[in-house]
């Protein structure tokens, strides 16, 4: 189903012209028009998900294998040193578009360090009971 | 295929305990020690693939299905706003251990942003090209 007002909806669906690396019935591949780094991609289903809970299972088993071949796509065309996947759930997260979508990152050495936190610290006991919690809901 | 050398291979097989909130026969989900968040998981496959690009068919095809399961159960837990992932590929992206990971990372309101970037600026006529150059090697 598509989402009439999403603005990833008419960019997947070639309605708002992209810079397409690639596209097949499921998805397009887009560079992202405020790119983190050279090469900025984003992998975007055809279809509207909100994000990644909303997702249906075949796009969920496909997507995964896209990215990695958009990543060594860009190891081999762009000389990047690596990539990152990022996909982000909420408000919270950084999602500004409620389309799913996962962002395909060169990272080049010496680059900005767009990925980052400080390690927390928590004890075992702690991370047992909290790995009880979330079993709860599993 | 199992690393010896590899300290996530021992975690997901079970020879170094983890907190582990999640286990099949592909997958181990445990609580990272250095939790970015409170929740912060780490989904393992059993066996060793170096990175994103060295997965096989049938781990890409299940690994985000899984990532949307841990992530509603951690929706449902922990009271979270929602959450990351993030997979790193290669040390220039940040990536510390060479056996295929995916981030899990619950967000809270007003909780630090790990992940975050300045948005570049490039032309339509740069984006094209640069879409043509990684076209070349897909």
């Amino acid at each position: 189903m598509k989402d009439e007002a999403c603005i990833f909806c008419k960019i997947a669906g070639g309605e708002i012209p992209s810079a397409t690396l690639y596209e097949d019935e499921d998805f397009r591949v887009i560079l992202d028009l405020g790119p983190a780094s050279k090469g900025h991609a984003l992998i975007l289903p055809k279809e509207h998900y909100a994000d990644l809970c909303a997702l249906d299972d075949k796009i969920a088993s496909k997507a995964l294998g896209l990215a990695a071949r958009i990543g060594a796509a860009m190891k081999k065309s762009l000389d990047c040193d690596g990539f990152n996947l990022v996909q982000n759930n909420g408000r919270a997260a950084g999602q500004t578009v409620f389309h799913f979508h996962i962002h395909v990152i060169p990272r080049y050495e010496g680059g900005p360090d767009i990925v980052s936190w400080t390690p927390g610290n928590a004890s075992g006991e702690e991370l047992a009971q909290l790995a009880e919690t979330i079993k709860t809901a599993l």
